[in-house]
């Protein structure tokens, strides 16, 4: 059993806190307001009045806070108290934000493991939980038994940024999944039909096109958008055209999906209009010589 | 065995009418531009030359081409041979659309039955194929043996734009998809990572995250966002705003998810930051006395 603090007792904190007390850990809390550790000390937590001082107290310090903002004044606060400790970043931030953490972490004289927690709190410690990791490849052995208890942990590099990289790639996928939702959700409460009845039609539906995914990802891969098309963007841009008109006559809003119409219109228009719609990627992607 | 016409023969219709052949039913085929019949004639479909040739050949005649201005154009031309006919028009169009031809059809004295394909053309006949129609009960009564042939067949009532309606809501909820997919590979793919290794972290997750779903509609059917809430919409518009923030510095448009982190903003702005993000569709949904 391991020593550890945490940092950060939002949401996501009490749950990363409550499930490693359940597995025997030693832990050592902090939050910035106080009165959010009652319930964990009742479970058996330690908490303590300074950011440095939870770090002192332990191998290793997990922290969870809103974002990067957060964390850099964390760390400025606790700079003195560094020097020697891991510290293992779960807060959400972008690579650049990573990366800058984990030269500034290395220059105080610490270990830096980034982290992406692809999980809900109510997850933290089932059978669905993945957390990523990037950075310091020492830390991440040194306590891959207690992190392995918060989820499934999946290693991705060195490089600081990877692991934000690939959390903010998923967080991507799911929030086009949800504003289809709500916009499907709005549409069909247009005519008085509930969310939860229409969800019985929409959740299978929505599986099988999961289905069309690896087909869109190897003709992204290989920039191939016309072979073995089955349903030309030409077509699919009527469709959506008639979403958008179907909403609007229905006095629904269309502003989560006016981009893709936009976006099939300019593809269509450039001459593509027979290809697949993965091609949609060609107008979205980083180009050559462009961003960093 | 029934006698059906098809009118139309992009992917789809040729796909309805090979799976009509293979289930052994008389096919009566037509298209606009000739030159698409060729391989389902030599599978013994029968072509004719006009749209009103096609209607009188058989009972039922089902249309499916790219969109409503296409199938008025095709009734108008075909007026004269609907009398005593029943037509299923398999296009996809507006609630509004589908409404209007109903009355028309009817007026011309023949039956409609709009629908709805939630399927793609390799899917039709096959396990996953649904179908959602709406409209003459009759028809769709007379003729549900040779229906069911192509997938499930799922009847919603007898206003016809209720088939289009649930249709465009089930398309809404799969561009979304598709758009948090192609954000989700530019994102990953402006680091050098292919789209194909992405998707074994990206489809579990997916999956996992559908998981939400049934307590959003819970909280979109009762509008109390505000319970139970363990993800909430301000540390999410933060979460957000890091996905838009490093694809810009990674050369990825961000025109896909722009809008939802605008209405993130305007739900946090209007004081609903500790609720769920379920909340969005209070910004999105049909006001009352908005709209149709
Ligand atoms: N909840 C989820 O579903 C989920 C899932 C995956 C990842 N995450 C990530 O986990 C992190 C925490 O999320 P959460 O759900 O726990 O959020 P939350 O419930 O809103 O809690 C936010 C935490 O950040 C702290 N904080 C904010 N600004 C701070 C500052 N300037 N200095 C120190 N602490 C500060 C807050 O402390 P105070 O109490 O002092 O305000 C609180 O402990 C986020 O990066 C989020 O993206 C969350
Ligand atoms: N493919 C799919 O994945 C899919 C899935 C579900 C639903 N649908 C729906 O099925 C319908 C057909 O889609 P598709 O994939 O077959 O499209 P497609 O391959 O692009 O074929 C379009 C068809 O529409 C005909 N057409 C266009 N304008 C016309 C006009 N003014 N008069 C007469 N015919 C006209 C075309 O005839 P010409 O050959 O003369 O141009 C062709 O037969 C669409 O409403 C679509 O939304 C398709």
């Amino acid at each position: 059993m391991a020593n550890i603090s945490i940092l950060g007792l939002g949401a996501m904190g009490q749950a990363l806190t409550a499930r490693f007390l359940q597995q025997g850990h030693t832990v050592t809390i902090w939050n910035r307001t106080p009165g959010k550790a009652a319930s964990l000390v009742a479970k058996g937590a330690r908490e303590v009045k300074s950011a440095a001082g939870a770090i002192a107290a332990s191998d290793v310090t997990v922290m969870c806070v809103l974002d990067y903002a957060a964390s850099d004044s964390v760390i400025d606060e606790a700079a003195s108290a560094l020097s020697g400790r891991a510290l293992v970043n779960l807060t959400n931030g972008t690579p650049a934000q990573a990366r800058a953490a984990a030269g500034r972490v290395a220059g105080l004289g610490a270990a830096y493991l980034d982290g992406g927690i692809m999980a809900t709190p109510p997850m933290i410690g089932g059978e669905h939980a993945l957390i990523l990791y990037s950075g310091s490849k020492a830390t991440f052995d040194a306590h891959a038994g207690a992190l392995e208890g918060l989820g499934a942990a999946n290693y991705l590099g060195a490089d600081a940024g990877l692991a934000s990289l690939h959390d903010l790639a998923l967080l991507s996928g799911m929030y086009g999944l949800f504003a289809g939702f709500f916009h499907a959700s709005a549409l069909i409460d247009s005519e008085g039909i509930r969310a939860a009845s229409f969800l019985k039609l929409l959740s299978p539906w929505m599986t099988a096109m999961m289905g069309a995914l690896p087909e869109y990802a190897e003709k992204i891969d290989s920039g191939r958008h016309g072979v073995n098309v089955v349903s030309n963007l030409g077509m699919q841009a009527a469709s959506l055209d008639n979403i958008l008109t179907a909403s609007r006559e229905q006095g629904v809003a269309t502003d989560l999906l006016d981009p893709m119409l936009e976006l099939f219109r300019k593809r269509a228009g450039a001459g593509f209009g027979d290809e697949d719609i993965s091609g949609l990627f060609e107008l979205i992607r980083r180009k050559s010589g462009q961003g960093r």
